[in-house]
This record gives structure tokens, C-alpha cells and sequence, in this order.
């Protein structure tokens, strides 16, 4: 039997704004068809989230149609179909054989295609930057006769301004992570493993929250002293005692939306350190969001933050956020000194003040946040403070 | 203050033993240092399992050296210094101002390395394969007068073969993939959401079993009628029903090894499609568990599986399944017709039998395993059968 399509989270319509947004960039550097490999590029145009981008898949755009055609891997069509705003039609399986061979792969369905269609002797734009050096090696040698254009990152900076419909679900997902930190405070306690805390915060990040459940589980960082000098590291089997420091950083995922939020706790009154650390960052939270609106710079963003913050006496040598939206990070502007991205309403970004100062000392603090019409709206509702426990 | 060594997983003579395998291999290739930069592989040959890899990050491996010295971005070192085996003097910060910048990054401070200890007119070895396009160009460019070899998969065909060691931790994994599923078939009910569901699943991934948490949240598939024909869709936030059958496929990890597991649910009696396919599935199980041992290959595993399992009417396009450790597939052997790789002691592979037959009709079941001297060692516990709820 034929799968059915599942609830789209977008109508066709904002599918169709959006590829064509990119075809208008297709027109403008000549060519006829554009392979997407980025899988939250493709989640972007299509409605697609499945993680099935491990092995080789493929969105080609073609200036002759509406719809584009995804070529994936068969054993992940019939998700295509349920997931995507797409025909059947408009999805193509490639054969199992063509798994865990060394010499052919799903790539060379995706050439065959273009050969079929008749694009071999036209101009192609492909995001190479997300090809492995092997794999361009193939498009190359098999596509001799095509003008093969960069597009890397092309689609993603289409998407660092959302429609309305993405802020909705963005807010969705913000208000996942602010039940989870909340589950957090609830559940570190002296005595409690760490492990034992995350298993009650990726469970909240799976429930949701207003019955909107997580569709999928972010990665978690959670380190407790003497280990919050790390930026990245797992959890461990060590125990919260009186006096820890806990360092979270999660994301509550809607749709594929992730939206990310760190926060500090301290169990016991926090040392006068962290206090002062604290402060300064507050501080300099509330300098980088008055500055956050359309006209400023990503660069102004920054360096309001760094102005307010070194009057505390502190340094913070890390960017201070990047865009975000499908996916933790997009990987286009950033809240650096020096970015001269212009700030335009419904962009969104991780303002991410995180900063650690020795190699067994950090502190973390975010906020995700939308550029509004005439200022900033932060999408997560959690107070600004060390969580004490 | 210097963060401390963190408890290690491995004394620091295994971790010599696998370096010394990868240095066998650059003596006969005839470069002097290789730069490793699969993360897998740098877990594998250093103990750090903090995912930081999606900024570069690369282990030199060089031959006038016994520890690796490896490069990655400032904010992970502490991470770096607290779970590798190696001295502090091996771990190298490279600045925050590399991130986010579209000229330079972490490539650039690993080439400047490469410059300093006067490798850049000596062979090279670099895993390639894992870079991608633009990454290439610029080493190529850097240095041009270096002989680059490619060294894709070279480390990762090293780790097929698991030290008694890495068992070990693997049937400590294989404990928690077996307390998760057990967890499934507990709260799997007609009422409930699937997502409910995965977020005590994903509990029990944390939790573990045995005093053993999981050190990480590998991803989970739970899809529900009518969406069992898909292969990695995440849950819905649809309600489980009387006669729902539901797929599983979840994985167990321990300082980054992933034993996955895969099982069939049924709400109410399964149909009698279900119960003919998986008795096929079963008696090909058992075909393909008997074939392994020492001297086997891969391709007879595969063919005992389908010789069997096409005697009841079915058959299986996609491979078997694959080596698999650190992370949920090693790119290596694969369980296909075909694949001539020779079953060795200790080699481990997720024997992976779920089929697809239908757009909405799929069936999962499999098996972690591992080859002993005499035959095979099923690490995980769970029954092989459908469980009816």
C-alpha cells in the first residue's frame, strides 16, 4: 500500500516561496539545475528531517519545474514521500546495491539523472563546500561537459530570514528548552549522577511541552565541577555534591527548528567568583539585545556585548553567537566583531555568551533570539540567573 | 587552574598498541606524519569522545613521535586534556578567532604545525576521504610540495578487530540497548504517544543499566502503523492504537561505542503477515549467526541469511549489515553478497536484518555481534521475537 503523506508543519505555498527564492539566484548565475546535498538545506525545501543523509542523497532543482526531485536511497523513500510537500512522482529511490560499495554510490543515480534530464552539457550549480573531496572528484569526471557552479551556502543564507510560519514553530521548540532547563533545576541534587539528570532532561526534551512534543533530541552538554572549564563534553557518572557548579547547554527541536539555551547552576550559594562572572554577563546580555535591530550590524551585536563586558574586567575571546534555525548552528553570519551582516527582521539567532576562563572553569549563559521589526524578541522565557539549589 | 585527567576507559598501552598498527602502515606507505581527522578515529586512537568535529580538528600522527599531539579549537582543549591519554604538552588550542571566518580556520593553524616541524616537503598521509572539498584545495595549496597520500579508512579497517578491551566496554553498551528495549515493550500502550514512549527510552539510554550510564544519546527510530515502511523516520506525536505495530531501532553507547538493536512491537496479536515474516526473519537469523566464525566471510554470512529467508517467500534487497564500534557504522565490511572480507576473532558487526517490503510495511530485528575464535558471541540479551503488548 502506499504511505500517506504525515501533517506538514508548512503549506505548499511557503515551500514554494522559498525554492523560489533560490531559483532566483539560479537565473541570475546561469544554470539550469542545482543539486542540494546539505540535509537542512533539503529539510528547508522540502519538509524532509529524516537523518538519512549519511549515505549519499540529493535535491536537484531544475529551472523547467515547479517541484524539485529528491533522489535518495530506497529503504528512506517512503519517509520522503510522508514527509515532504512533494508528488511520489517527484521522488526518486536509488537501489540498495548501491550501499557500501567502494566504487559506486548513491552519487552516480544522482549523475545518471542528470544525464537522463539532459543537464551534462549546461550549467549546474552544486554546494561543493558540503561534497567530500571524493565525491567532487565524481560529479567532476562524470559531468566533464557541465559549467559546474560553487552554491555553496547559497540556500543557507536564504534561510537566515524566516517567514513567520518558521518563528512559530521556532517558538515552539524555545519554549521545549525552557521546560527542560526547568526539569533541570528541578532534578540536580546532591547525590543525584549526572547521568541521572540528563535522563529526566532529554526525556522532557522528547515530551514537550503544551502538546507539542520534541521531534527529535539535540545533543546535551552538561559538565559539573571540576569540569566546567570544557565547552563540549558529555555528561558523566560523577555525582552533583554541595558547592557543584553545572554548566547546561540543550536545545528543544520542532520540526527539525532547533533552539538552543544555556544556563549555570550552582548547588549551594554561588563562589564570589561565579557571582561576579555572573554579573558581567547580564550585563553584557542586556547591552548585545538593546543593540539587536534591523539596520545594526552582527559586528555592533558583538562589540556592544565586549564594550559592557571588559568593564567588568573580563575577556571573551569566542564569537558571541551565529544564526540558527534548522540545525544548531547555519553556518553563514556571526555576532563577531568585524561581521558586517546587516540585521533584518525574522532573522534568528543563538546569542550565546558562554565563556571559559581556565581550564577547569566556565560559565554559560544564551538566549536565541528573533530580530523583530524594531528591536529583539528572546523566543525562550527562562530568568536570567544562576540557578541555585 | 589545570583541569584534571578524567577516569580513562583504556590503560595508556592500548592506546599505544592501536597507534603503533596505524605507524606499521605510515613505515610502509613512506610518510612521516598522518593527519587523522575522522572522529571516530581520533576517539579510537586518543580516548576523546566531546564532539567538537564540526570545526576542524585533526590528530598528527608523527613517526619521530609516541603520542600523537592533536589540534582543535581552544574552547574543547580542556575537554581534550581531560579524556585523551596523552600529556598536556600534546594537546595544541588553535584560537576562536579561526570559527566562523570564510578564509581561515582550524585547517590553517594544523598547516602551520605541519610547516613548523618541517613536514612540508615529506610524505603525508591524510584521511581524504573525510575533507571536504575546499578543505583539500587549501592543504594541497598550503603544501604544495608535500607527497599527500590518501589514508581514507586506513585507521578505520585498523579497528575492525576490537581489543578485549574495547569487548568490554561494547557488552557494557550492549547492557543498556537491551535495558532500553526492555523499557519499550513496558511503556508501549494503546493511549500513549510515541513520543512519550521515546522519552523513557531515551531515559534508559541515559540511565543505563548496571551502575553503567550511557555516555551519550545515540539516535533513536520509533515509527508506528501506518509509517513502519520507513527506515529512519523519528516518532510522530501520534497515539499508539490496539493492532499498531511498532518499529524500533535503538543503540546503547559507552565512551563512544554504539551497539544497536532492533525489534518488532505489536499492540494486540500480530497479523498474520507479521508473524510469517518474522519466523522467515528468525530462521535467517539463526542461518547467519551459524555462518559466522573465523574463516567465514562477510558474502557467506549474507548468503546463509538470504538462502534461508527466500525458502519462506521473501527476500532482502539491502545489505545485512555492517562492522560497527565507535559510532553506529564503521565504513568498512558489510554483510552483502560479494563482500569478500574475512571474519576474524573479535571483529564486531551489527547484523542488521529489518526489511522494507512495502511503503507502509517494514519489519526490524537484529543483532549486535561479535566473532569469537570458535563462532559467535551475541552481545545484546533481548528475545528474538515480536513483542505483543
Amino acid at each position: 500500500m502506499p504511505i500517506s503523506k504525515g501533517p506538514q508543519a508548512f503549506p505548499r505555498t511557503e515551500f514554494l516561496r522559498r525554492l523560489s527564492a533560490v531559483k532566483s539566484e539560479m537565473v541570475r548565475r546561469e544554470v539550469d539545475a542545482l543539486i542540494v546535498f546539505n540535509t537542512h538545506n533539503i529539510s528547508y525545501l522540502t519538509g524532509y528531517t529524516t537523518p538519512s543523509g549519511y549515505v549519499p542523497e540529493g535535491l536537484i532543482l531544475s529551472m523547467h519545474e515547479e517541484e524539485p526531485v529528491f533522489i535518495l536511497r530506497q529503504m528512506d523513500a517512503p519517509a520522503a514521500i510522508h514527509q515532504t510537500f512533494m508528488s511520489r512522482d517527484s521522488i526518486l529511490a536509488y537501489p540498495e546495491a548501491l550501499i557500501g560499495t567502494p566504487e559506486t554510490n548513491g552519487y552516480d543515480a544522482i549523475i545518471d539523472f542528470l544525464h537522463d534530464k539532459g543537464f551534462e552539457n549546461r550549467g549546474i550549480g552544486f554546494e561543493l563546500g558540503e561534497l567530500r573531496f571524493h565525491a567532487v572528484t565524481k560529479f567532476r569526471t562524470r559531468l566533464s561537459n557541465a559549467r559546474i557552479e560553487d552554491f555553496t551556502n547559497l540556500v543557507t543564507w536564504i534561510r537566515i530570514i524566516k517567514s513567520d510560519f518558521e518563528i512559530a514553530i521556532m517558538r515552539e521548540a524555545a519554549a521545549i528548552s525552557d521546560a527542560a532547563m526547568q526539569r533541570a533545576a528541578e532534578v540536580i541534587r546532591p547525590g543525584v549522577r549526572e547521568a541521572d539528570a540528563v535522563a529526566e532532561i532529554t526525556a522532557t526534551l522528547a515530551r514537550g511541552t503544551n502538546g507539542k512534543p520534541g521531534t527529535n533530541i539535540a545533543e546535551i552538554t552538561l559538565c559539573s565541577s571540576p569540569r566546567t572549564g570544557t565547552a563540549h563534553i558529555r555528561w558523566s557518572e560523577d555525582l552533583f555534591r554541595e558547592g557543584s557548579q553545572i554548566n547546561i547547554e540543550i536545545a528543544g527541536v520542532r520540526h527539525g527548528y532547533t533552539v538552543p539555551l544555556m544556563r549555570t547552576f550552582s548547588i549551594g550559594e554561588p563562589s564570589e567568583r561565579l557571582h561576579r562572572v555572573h554579573d558581567a554577563h547580564v550585563a553584557g546580555m542586556a547591552a548585545a539585545l538593546e543593540t539587536i535591530r534591523p539596520g545594526k550590524t552582527c559586528s555592533d551585536v558583538a562589540n556592544a556585548f565586549h564594550r559592557t563586558y571588559e568593564k567588568y574586567g573580563f575577556r571573551k575571546e569566542s564569537r558571541c553567537g551565529y544564526a540558527n534555525g534548522i540545525g544548531w548552528i547555519e553556518p553563514t553570519a556571526s555576532f563577531q566583531n568585524g561581521d558586517m551582516t546587516e540585521l533584518k527582521p525574522n532573522m534568528t539567532f543563538h546569542l550565546m555568551l558562554g565563556n571559559w576562563f581556565d581550564e577547569d572553569f566556565g560559565y554559560m549563559i544564551s538566549e536565541s533570539i528573533r530580530v523583530t521589526e524594531s528591536g529583539v524578541e528572546v523566543l525562550t522565557n527562562t530568568p536570567r540567573r544562576v540557578f541555585t539549589l
